[in-house]
């Protein structure tokens, strides 16, 4: 008898932005399987196991994930953000072609991403053609990062940064940074949005002359504008940032 | 008396993507403003006013959102997929821009974005660093896009192209396959996918090389794979689409 991994991403952090296909695959699974973090914030129920893993085992996990649904159990493979941008989506699919295939049902249900939930507090942000691009060197050469970060500011993309620094990768965002400093004007808006949606949100607004890499955490997405990204007083205080429909012609 | 707006995304389709907070949102306002297929999906009670409007009007349905909340009223500005990409957010900020500011609480709610509703069901195809292009050219220049979409192409993104095609826009989805396959090898899985989440869900994975523009409307989103995309038998027939998490190195 097979059985069935579902691939869930949870949304930003706050349950207002769970969706309720992925609450019910959350319900219908016997075994929830994620980064620990990430399942502290699934209420189990007592007929629940709960596998909770470390942050760099996500292959391990995903293979962990089909085997259990080989011997016939339901499984949700639980991912922060949406399931398929830089999580445990693209993992599962690595582990089922190293595996050679696997007789297990896959459901992958998407979820709001960190750049979108970013963006929405913030204004609008993402408003005309973007990138998502992960600063992580863990699985990819740093050459291949500064030249789709170059090629992206180049093409006046506005460019959204995922996993722009961690304790093991403190570096990387600086250096980024520097290479757009090149290429986009000074007081082109950043954004680092911390912890979106949850109780320790922190979102910060800077001009990418001012954009310093100790903005950023683990918990950090950050949106560097495009030529045409603009920001507008906020009734009340603050800014807002976004990007208009009708974006410049690049240079 | 000043009112207040919410932008508000439904997901692809299917109310299972519809978040708590776009369904709260909608519940507590007065007026829903939007295209009239998008708010043909919101079950309106009898105390809410509903304003359909056609597609070509944003910038005249984000002014209309604004008056009504300037005078007091709560209105949620209604959007499909996520608010933010390729959708009314932008286009409200626009509006707020040219007003000069306006005495209204804003507030945009986030949904799950038709990329990622579209790559959930078919794998994990934006697994690694992708980018999201419009090729609608009612709003910037024919030759910005195919510049952006050629820039994206050879630093090996993954590409998710918005507004492929429409009654009006016959032609640009075939000149930009034209130049994706002068870039990109003729085996890169390309995913048609049309009305993700809805009963007439129709999703298709070609080779770039047989990628031919008829295969989208204007429901269709078309996600084209980097180098590194590749296409694994589902248990049970047809194909998943995935990018590995380790990306192939550009030449």
């Amino acid at each position: 008898m097979s059985g069935r991994v579902c691939v869930v991403g949870l949304g930003p952090g706050d349950a207002r932005h769970l969706t309720p296909a992925a609450a019910d695959a959350l319900g219908e699974a016997r075994h929830l399987v994620g980064y620990g973090p990430y399942l502290a914030r699934v209420a189990a129920r007592k007929d629940q196991v709960v596998h909770p893993s470390d942050n760099r085992e996500e292959l391990h996990r995903a293979r962990h994930a089909l085997a259990l649904a080989a011997q016939g159990e339901t499984v949700a493979l639980v991912s922060s953000g949406d399931a398929g941008v830089f999580a445990m989506a693209a993992t599962l699919f690595e582990a089922l072609e190293d595996a050679g295939g696997a007789d297990v049902e896959i459901e992958v249900i998407p979820g709001v991403t960190a750049m979108t939930a970013a963006a929405a507090r913030i204004g609008a942000p993402l408003g005309h053609d973007f990138c998502a691009l992960s600063l992580s060197d863990n699985l990819k050469p740093w050459e291949t990062v500064l030249a789709r970060l170059r090629a992206a500011a180049e093409a006046d993309f506005v460019i959204a940064l995922y996993n722009p620094a961690s304790r093991a990768r403190p570096w990387q965002l600086g250096e980024a940074l520097e290479l757009l400093r090149g290429v986009r004007a000074g007081d082109t808006p950043v954004v680092f949005a911390t912890a979106v949606s949850r109780p320790e949100e922190e979102i910060v607004v800077v001009k990418l002359a001012e954009a310093r890499a100790e903005m950023a955490d683990m918990r950090t997405l950050v949106i560097v504008g495009s030529s045409a990204t603009r920001s507008l007083p906020r009734a009340g205080g603050g800014a807002w940032v976004y990007t208009p429909r009708k974006a410049a012609v690049p240079a």
